[in-house]
């Protein structure tokens, strides 16, 4: 088998060559993405066909040979599969049905809905099937905090102040959310360890909003059980946390007290104090920042020469310091792998 | 004259009863501003007419003596003194006529427009002369970058990507106006002092969507300018910074690096690290969750006293970390200068 890179730096290798993969390298950044999208409907329908998913996360990797291929999907899959109502709106965002309470906490499915993730791990493993041997089939979940956040507010807001003020206000409520939200996010991950990923990412998009005490008990000892859940059924398991907007403390938290083997560092992450913090050998990925890359030009070589320099020797796993944003020219793409390639 | 407590805490002094005020003191939670609000019209108004912006200063220092007011106006006033247009549309936040490129910007007057300003300045005179001579008044502007961010989006964004992309696209143009908005801030601030405030808080918002990198050269490096141009002009001029979302190394920056005299922390910053990189006498200002003061009761109660066993000691401040919410209830303001006061 040849050697998967991404997997091998998650197992603290210095690759020779840095691996590279974009968050939400398959999406509409792309014009196959796009009239799969087209043809496919709705976005959570494009999510639970596994024909239109197994195209999509395979689509990037033929086009730019990236080192991993990402399931498509969405982290809300998991409270849609425990039974809150999920649309998607055009340029809207999600909008869920709320849970706020014990009494809408207890009316959700005690077992994730088999003919939804059933779906999801379908597609992984004909993905895999389908991969260049040597290319890591990453998996993903949202964070129980980040899930939390969307479950109670309904929506994405500016700062996530209904879940924060819901952890104040009622924290017993608040903790058997985050309780159920473990439980059913390690048996999501051990489904897609099963069906053929190589890696998961844990996604905390809302971490940033958490105060240090409330980053260690909603972001890290949660996640610190999701990995303790998934490496009880499978050991090997490897697996990163990005915890988006944490700070410096809270990264060296995250990498040192949960168990995972890689963090992802948004572009904000101050990368050689990081470094500094974790040594050489924990795995770090990351960090360009998405909008060099719709710059393109001198500005986009000069941030990813900083960013290698910053990086060299470190087991390092490039990619955006946040998901590709639709409007990115290819071409700036293309531009950046010649710059990594050399 | 009596002590001005928060004017000494800048000075680096320890006080033997921490001073108190609160972000967005003159503000919607309170009905008495409510009232001002109803019969001034819009709230351009209010800023600009010195008879309302006196009356809602003063509020919250009748209602709760704390230890210093702000004045009552807005960040973007500066922009707006310079020819943008500018509307606040109900529930909708700010709209600025924009400009994106140097044509635009150099279609924007040389001066401060004194219709507008003068105002200000004349308000200020008043409040001092009607403020209790124990209470520091303070006056503010928009840091360069936050005030740039508005202007090249028109509004508020979820991470202001429009002047991220412009500062790597047109760099020119973006040192450009973070130059005329560097020179007109400290216009701003010196005819405040010279009306009579004892001191100003630079609020740089939308300091936490820049990388390390941008943060030194967009937020640190003009607020440096700003505070060497105040002091040429007003030597004593004491000058507190809020960068909101700066990283640890950001706060540590901007506090050694820029001349103020205090920064501000905004909730999620970690207290302790912040003193232990900065030593006890800096003065440090924050950093109370402003949901903390929604929820009340005991969750208050707590963050309190966390906040003051970490503060314990240092030349501090007490705010919160962000703005007060409209929602919040009056009775848990009363309840944390309860538990403040003893």
């Amino acid at each position: 088998m040849a050697e998967r890179v991404v997997k091998a730096v998650l197992d603290g290798h210095v690759a020779s060559r840095t691996p590279i993969w974009m968050m939400r390298q398959a999406g509409r950044y792309l014009p196959e993405y796009r009239a799969v999208r087209a043809t496919a409907g709705d976005f959570l329908t494009l999510c639970y066909t596994p024909e239109h998913a197994i195209e999509v996360t395979l689509q990037p990797i033929r086009r730019f040979g990236f080192d991993a291929a990402i399931l498509f999907s969405d982290i809300l899959v998991v409270p849609h599969a425990l039974g809150c109502d999920l649309t998607f709106e055009q340029g809207e965002g999600p909008r869920l049905s709320t849970v706020t309470n014990l009494n809408e906490l207890n009316a959700l499915s005690t077992e994730l809905d088999a003919s939804k993730i059933d779906r999801v791990y379908e597609a992984v493993t004909e993905i895999r099937a389908r991969l260049p041997d040597e290319t890591t089939l990453l998996g993903f979940c949202g964070a129980p905090w980040t899930l939390a956040t969307y479950m109670i507010a309904g929506r994405g807001t500016p700062d996530q102040a209904p879940a924060r003020l819901a952890s104040m206000r009622d924290p017993a409520f608040f903790a058997a959310l985050i309780d159920k939200l473990v439980e059913a996010s390690a048996t999501y991950l051990i489904g897609q360890f099963r069906a053929g990923v190589d890696a998961v990412q844990i996604f905390d998009s809302w971490a940033g909003v958490l105060d240090p005490e409330a980053f260690e008990q909603w972001s890290v000892r949660p996640i610190r059980r999701i990995v303790s859940a998934v490496r009880a059924e499978i050991p090997e398991a490897r697996i990163i946390a990005f915890p988006k907007g944490a700070t410096q403390a809270g990264l060296t938290s995250m990498a040192l007290a949960s168990g995972v083997n890689g963090v992802g560092l948004d572009w904000t992450a101050d990368r050689r104090a990081v470094r500094g913090a974790l040594g050489g050998r924990f795995a770090l990925q990351g960090n360009l920042d998405p909008l060099a890359l719709i710059a393109g030009g001198a500005a986009l070589d000069r941030a990813i020469d900083t960013l290698m320099a910053d990086f060299r020797g470190a087991a390092h796993i490039f990619n955006l310091g946040h998901g590709i944003r639709p409007e990115t020219p290819i071409a700036h793409v293309e531009q950046m792998i010649r710059r990594l390639r050399g």
